[in-house]
């Protein structure tokens, strides 16, 4: 029984308790900061060194090699959806805490047997609830983001995501001074396929496609009492019948939502002048998300004009199908297989931060089952004993990793 | 000319100003403050007492006879919409105030021709935008409201009406001392009838019926990436197919709305899991407004079950048809035809204190044209020499009224 584990996952549960078994620690918030500040303190307490980056990514450093500047990091995020678990994310980064003092026990016992070092990692905005769009820190680290432009992005308020991060202190300069050479993500699988087929590991292979688009509906304000029906240009009306449209165009197979709406006035005796929508469409093929978006925009375009009312994309974000590193998978595979667990290769729908991660250095990402595959949710819930599989696995396979040649 | 109106119009119009011709001016704010002092100096400057009461109404009194404890009252409102117009509401209480100082001057030239006194009136809260429902001080006035649940009506961030008026140093407890007889409004049509049918001056015989149904839909909270399309109980899904349901429900002559929506947790990456919409439906005729009501109701039970969703009334407000004061209808086609302007009598869709009024006294209710019935909109107009046409209806009405045996 790791005990050591739960209670850390119990305690980080108590920074943005929703009260009803979830928690909501949005990017830069006190919550957010709650929990950076006792994951320093962790980090500290394990004699590890900490850096914090300009985008507030947490390093938390393991010298297994001083001759060595190399690293293999492991980690996942902080944040939480205003809806979110006590499982998603935190569970990697405590999980990846817990594995690096093993692993410093382990090299302690056997010196010259780590050839590298071990960095724990939380990365900042994962979830991408607060600031739009998500894996934030990971796209940063791994290049693929200019840190400005993600200082830049705004909440709904308008605040900045460097201006909350300078509020609760986390927005440094402290680049990691290691070569990172892999990473690795434990994480909740998030669907029900590892519960349905009674699997223990799963080992992600690679991503879905995503097609995030953001539509912006513009009418025109007027009074929702004397107006005629016939001269109103309802931006809402528009909106709802896109909505819809999504909906009947998603074929079998295709995952798609519409989750996020701003409404402008939004005041119930003025019709709506100015809606924007935050739609999604996923499937495993990037051909599919792209004739979905194809087909829907045609049908927005039809729809709204009768409603006297305009469509535009404000957001167009392609996400392609991505692999992960298949070296990993076969390390993870054997790792599972050695340790007496079943697993399966499989691919993720939502993102992570092991797909940015993967554009810099080999990434793997391995599951644990998620009970019902409900998660941005407070019910969101993982078997102890599934959560303790997941951190051997993750333990071994780090070892393997810093001891390889 | 009455450049004293189109200066003070102007003037009120900078409280608020959104840049595009239009204005801002919520109830309790401090631009809503900002109109409420220069209203307070305008007072001051014509000699007039103002009370200010427990709900904020705003009373500036021109004492005619002081024998008399009798009042008539004329005003409208200053706040506007978060979209408002430069006429909607102060049109009517700057209107009223130059209205009283012609009746104070006449009075003076006239010793003991007036019988009673004239109170110009601001009213707390007319249009609903920040705090809903509207028209609240007119109805606290009228005694259809009780003064501790209009103070306890709170805005989207939780601030009490009560305490946004704390705030502005705006509620106080100088009840209006006089005893009112009755009370006359003039405003802009907010419609296109009077411009369509180029009529000068419309006399409200009466309002239209309406039904304010706010729907809370309640669905489930999960990741809007893997989690499988038939597990998703999506409460913006529901509520988007609820809001085209109204509109396929609203027959020839019956206007519909749904305008304000509010969403949890409003994330890009999470199933809405809560969602509220205001409807509205108006009708000349309140049994129609009922009828499609009751279809609307029926019709969301069904479209919103096989999403998993369910659907619960949180309000539901029923206005009835309303009947303003025959006796004034008659007086204010008296006074516009011997002032030579065309007038006719017609009824109002959208909600105005003078309805709330009519609750307690004998209400009259003046339009003047609205270019392309067009207001809540910043490009709201009404022609300058229209707007001089309906102050000197009002003078001359408040003339024979506060001087009638």
């Amino acid at each position: 029984m790791r005990q050591d584990l739960h209670d850390l996952i119990a305690g980080f549960a108590r920074f943005g308790a929703t009260g009803d078994g979830g928690v909501c620690r949005l990017t830069g918030t006190v919550e957010d900061k709650a929990a950076r500040d006792r994951f320093a303190g962790e980090i500290g307490k394990r004699g590890l060194k900490l850096d914090i980056d300009g985008i507030g990514n947490m390093f938390a450093t393991a010298m297994l090699n001083q001759a060595s500047g190399d690293a293999v990091l492991a980690g996942s995020h902080l944040d939480s959806q205003p809806t979110g678990g006590r499982y998603d994310g935190v569970y990697g980064v405590l999980a990846a805490l817990l594995a690096a003092e093993t692993i410093v026990a382990r090299a302690a016992a056997k010196p010259g047997a780590a050839r590298r070092n071990l960095v724990v990692v939380n990365w900042t905005s994962e979830e991408g609830a607060r600031f739009q769009p998500s894996l934030t820190g990971s796209s940063v680290f791994a290049g693929v983001q200019p840190l400005e432009s993600a200082l830049s992005l705004a909440d709904g308020d308008g605040q900045t995501l460097g201006g909350a991060l300078d509020a609760i202190g986390y927005r440094r300069t402290e680049a990691l001074a290691l070569t990172p050479q892999r990473y690795v993500e434990l994480h909740i699988e998030q669907g029900a396929r590892l519960e349905e087929s009674a699997t223990e590991i799963g080992i992600v292979a690679g991503a879905w496609a995503a097609r995030k688009i953001s539509v912006v509906f513009e009418g025109e304000a007027s009074h929702t009492g004397p107006t005629p029906m016939p001269r109103r240009r309802d931006a809402l009306h528009a909106a709802a019948r896109s909505i819809e449209g999504l909906y009947d165009e998603v074929e079998q197979g295709a995952h798609a939502s519409a989750a996020r709406i701003s409404v402008y006035p939004n005041s119930p005796n003025v019709v709506p002048s100015r809606v924007q929508v935050w739609f999604e469409i996923r499937h495993e093929d990037e051909n599919v998300t792209a004739a979905i978006a194809d087909r829907f925009l045609r049908r927005i375009d039809a729809a709204v004009a009768p409603l006297g009312v305009t469509a535009r994309i404000a957001i167009d974000e392609k996400r392609a199908t991505a692999a992960l590193d298949p070296e990993g998978v076969t390390l993870a595979q054997h790792v599972a297989g050695d340790l007496g667990f079943t697993s399966t290769v499989m691919k993720t729908v939502a993102g992570h931060d092991a797909l940015a991660l993967q554009k810099r250095v080999p990434a793997t990402l391995i599951f644990v089952p998620s009970r019902d595959g409900l998660s941005h949710n407070a019910r969101e819930f993982t078997d102890p004993a599934a959560l303790e599989k997941g951190l051997t696995v993750l333990t071994e396979m780090l070892w393997r990793l810093v001891t390889a040649p």
